[in-house]
C-alpha cells in the first residue's frame, strides 16, 4: 500500500505552524509497513485541494488528510472530498452529543457552526475524537482509502494511535506481524551513540534500527517483522541486549516514557515522597512531575527559590554560604536539598541552582549548574554540570539530569541493601 | 508570483525529521509578497522527483527545492533538475575552493564525493554557503525560476536570508508593500470569535483576516498590501479598531507575545514583584514566568503546595478552612494568595487551586478551579473557573486565566487612580 499525506491549512503555507502531523503519521505508517511517497500541503482553498486530491489518487491508494475539520467557514476538507467522490454529509449523532457535552461541561454557549463539526461522510467509519470536537473518518471509494483527521496534533495523534492505525491494519493484507520498540537514552549525543553502535546499525536489516534525536534525548526505534509474533519479539530482545551491552548506562526506558515517569514509578514502588527547591529551573521539575496523574502520592510540594532572599528566609540557607560561596555553589545546593525535605517532611529533597544566563553570575559562567540530592539516612550528594545550550534548553536538561542522578542514587542504595 | 516548495529527502517521508524548512521559507516568502500555494515532500528518488517538478511547473512559476545537495549517492536534486531542463553540471571554482578550505580548517581528509558538491547548474546564479559545503543556486528556464537550497536548516536559513531573498526580489516586479500584524485573544473560542466578526471577515479582501486557533488561544493575522507603507499600516490600524470594538475584552497583545510576557512587562513598568502559591498548576506559572530573561526583577519565588499539608504547614492556611471548605475553595485560594505574598515579601500573591483529575475531589468535579489574587493595599479577589479539557490542558488554561485576570485587575487599579 502506498500512502500520501495531505495537510490542509493556509496557516502552514504562511509558515505560521510547522507540519509535525506529516512526520508523526509517516513514523506510524512506517511501522505499519505502508510506504509514504509524498507529503503535500495545500491551503484552505477547495479548488486547489481538489487538484491535490486528483494528483494523489494517481499515485497513492491511501490518502490521509489532516486539518480543515474545524467549525469555521474556511474549514472545507470534508465538504471538498464529499463533492469529489459524490457522497453526502450526514449528521453523526454520537459526535453531536459529544460536542454538546463538551459545551455543557465548560459552561460555554454552543454556536451553530460547531454543529457542522458533527457532519460526516455518508458510509464512513468514524474515528472518535477523545481530545476535541471534530470526529475523524475513513471511507473507501473506487480503490482508494481516504482518511480524514483533525489538524491539532493533540487531537490527531491520539486519534490515529487509538483508532486510525487499527482501521488501517484491517485494510492491509500482509500476514507479517510488525513489532516496534523504542529505546530511550539520555546523557549521550546522537553522533556519539551512533558511533558506538555503527557496526550493529550497518549489519541490521530485520530488525531495523532508526535513531532519532530530540529534546536532548536520543531514541532508537527497533522494528522487527515476522509471521510469528513471539519470534518478532525475541528478535527485538536480542538486538536490545546487544545494543545495551555497549550503551546501557545511558538507557532509561521504553517507548513513550520519560525520565520523570520512570522516577515517579520508582518512588511509588519504594513508597517515598519528594520535595524540590528550584532556583534555576523555576518550578519546571515540580510542574512536570505533577503533570503525571497520581503524582500526589510521591510529591508533596516544594519551593521556587528564585531570589537569594527566598533561599535564605524560606529555605534557611546560611548567610555565610550565600556570602562566601554564593547561591550557585555545592554548599548552597546541599542546604537547599536538605532544608526543603525538612520543611515539607519529605523522604527526599532535590535542588537545582545555577546560572541561567544570558549574563554570568557570581563570576560563574552561564550553564554552571549544581543539583543537590538529599535522601533520608544517606549522605547528601551534589552533582555539577557545565551546560552549553540556551537558557531554556539548559533548564530542560537540568531537570532531566536531576531525574537521572536521583534514579541512579536510588538504585545504588537498592544495590547496597 | 506563485511559489511551491519541494523538499527532497526520504528521511522526511520516514518521519525522522520534520519539514521546518518549508515553514521558514513560507514565512520569508510571505514577507516578500510571494504567494505559496503548495508544499511537497518527495523522497530521494529521481523519477518521483521528476514527476513532482512537472506538477509544480504547471501551477507555480517559482519552485524552491530544499535538500539533496549533499555528497552521497542518494543526493540527486541538481542532477535531476539538470536533466529535466537540459542543462549541464559544471564545476564552480569558488565553491570548490571553499570546500577545500573547509577540510583544511577542520583537519579532515576531503573525499572524492565532496567534489561533487561543487558542481552547479550551468548559467545559474550561485548562492554561497557560509555554514556548510553545498552551494545554492538560482536558474531561470522557460518562464520558471528554480532555486536550489541545501537541506540542513542551519545552512539553508542563513543562505536564503543573506543571498536568496535578494536574488528573488530582483525577479519580483511589484512595488507593493506587504504588512502583517497578528492580534492575540484569550478566553474566547475560535468559533465564538468568528461569529462575532463574521461580517467583517466576509467584507474584507485588503487587508485580509486569517484566524488561527492553538494552545487555547485564538489569533487573527491581518495583512495589508499598498504601495505606500504608511497607508498599509493605517489600513491595519483601522481594521484592528473595528475588530476590537467587538471583541477587545479578549485581546491581549500582538505578534509573538504571550500572556506571561505581557504580565512581565506590566509588572516591570509598575515595579511590582509577584509570588505564587501553586497547587493545581504544580509550578507551571513560576516556571513559565522565570523562562523569560530578566524575570528576576519581577518574581522572587513561591511555593508549590501540592499537598494539603504544605498548604497548612508552609503557607499557613487555617485548619478550619481546609476542614470546612476544602482545599478547592474560594477561601483557600484567598489565604494562599495572601500568605504566599507575605512569606516571600512580594507586592502581589497569586494562587491556583483546583481539581486536576482524573478523579473528583471534595465532591467538586474535575475542572473546578479557583484563582486568588492579592495585591498590596487592595481587596483580594478570587475567580472561579469550570474547565472541561484534559488534565494538562486545564493546567495550561488556568495559568493563562491567572495572567488575564491579574492584568485586568492591575489595569482596573490603574484606572481607579
Amino acid at each position: 500500500m502506498n500512502a500520501e499525506i495531505i495537510a490542509v491549512g493556509s496557516e502552514l503555507l504562511l509558515g505560521q505552524i510547522v507540519n509535525t502531523n506529516a512526520r508523526f503519521l509517516s513514523q506510524q505508517l512506517a511501522v505499519l509497513g505502508v510506504n509514504v511517497y509524498y507529503h503535500t500541503v495545500v491551503g484552505d482553498n477547495p479548488d486547489r485541494l481538489k487538484t491535490a486530491i486528483e494528483i494523489a489518487e494517481q499515485r497513492s491508494n491511501l490518502i490521509i488528510f489532516t486539518g480543515g475539520l474545524g467549525p469555521t467557514k474556511d474549514d472545507l476538507t470534508k465538504e471538498t472530498i464529499a463533492r469529489h467522490i459524490g457522497k453526502e454529509l450526514v449528521m453523526d449523532q454520537a459526535a453531536l452529543e459529544s460536542i454538546e457535552l463538551y459545551f455543557r461541561k465548560t459552561n460555554r454557549a454552543m454556536t451553530e457552526n460547531n454543529r457542522k463539526q458533527a457532519l460526516v461522510l455518508d458510509g464512513s467509519h468514524i474515528l472518535p475524537n477523545d481530545h476535541g470536537m471534530a470526529p475523524g473518518m475513513v471511507v473507501e471509494d473506487d480503490g482508494h482509502i481516504y482518511m480524514l483527521l483533525p489538524g491539532p496534533p493533540k487531537e490527531m495523534e491520539p486519534m490515529f494511535s487509538q483508532y486510525g492505525a487499527l482501521a488501517l491494519s484491517l485494510q492491509l493484507e500482509t500476514n507479517e506481524q510488525i513489532v516496534s520498540r523504542v529505546l530511550r537514552f539520555f546523557g549521550i549525543g546522537e553522533a556519539a551513540l551512533e558511533t558506538e553502535i555503527i557496526d550493529i546499525i550497518d549489519r541490521q536489516s530485520n530488525p531495523t534500527i532508526a535513531p532519532l534525536a530530540g529534546d536532548s534525548e536520543v531514541t532508537l526505534r527497533l522494528t522487527a517483522k515476522h509471521i510469528d509474533l513471539n519470534t518478532a519479539n525475541s528478535m527485538l530482545d536480542e538486538l536490545e541486549n546487544t545494543i545495551n551491552k555497549r550503551v546501557g548506562e545511558f538507557f532509561y526506558g521504553y517507548d513513550n516514557t520519560s525520565l520523570l515517569e520512570e522516577l515517579t514509578k520508582c518512588l511509588k514502588q519504594k513508597k517515598m515522597t519528594i520535595a524540590a527547591a528550584e532556583s534555576l529551573t523555576g518550578g519546571m521539575f515540580q510542574q512536570e512531575l505533577t503533570s503525571i496523574p497520581g503524582a500526589s502520592s510521591v510529591i508533596k510540594g516544594g519551593v521556587v527559590c528564585y531570589s537569594a532572599e527566598v533561599k535564605q528566609n524560606v529555605l534557611k540557607v546560611k548567610q555565610e554560604t550565600i556570602e562566601k560561596q554564593g547561591v550557585v555553589s555545592e554548599q548552597c545546593a546541599k542546604e537547599l536539598a536538605e532544608n526543603v525535605a525538612a520543611l515539607v517532611s519529605a523522604d527526599i529533597g532535590i535542588s537545582f541552582t545555577g546560572v541561567a544566563g544570558p549574563e554570568e553570575l557570581e563570576g560563574k559562567p552561564v550553564g554552571t549548574v549544581y543539583i543537590g540530592i538529599a535522601i533520608k539516612g544517606r549522605p547528601t550528594i551534589v552533582e555539577k554540570l557545565n551546560l552549553g545550550g540556551t537558557r531554556n534548553a539548559n533548564r530542560i536538561r537540568t531537570v532531566k539530569y536531576g531525574c537521572l542522578y536521583l534514579l541512579r542514587y536510588l538504585k545504588e542504595s537498592q544495590n547496597a541493601k
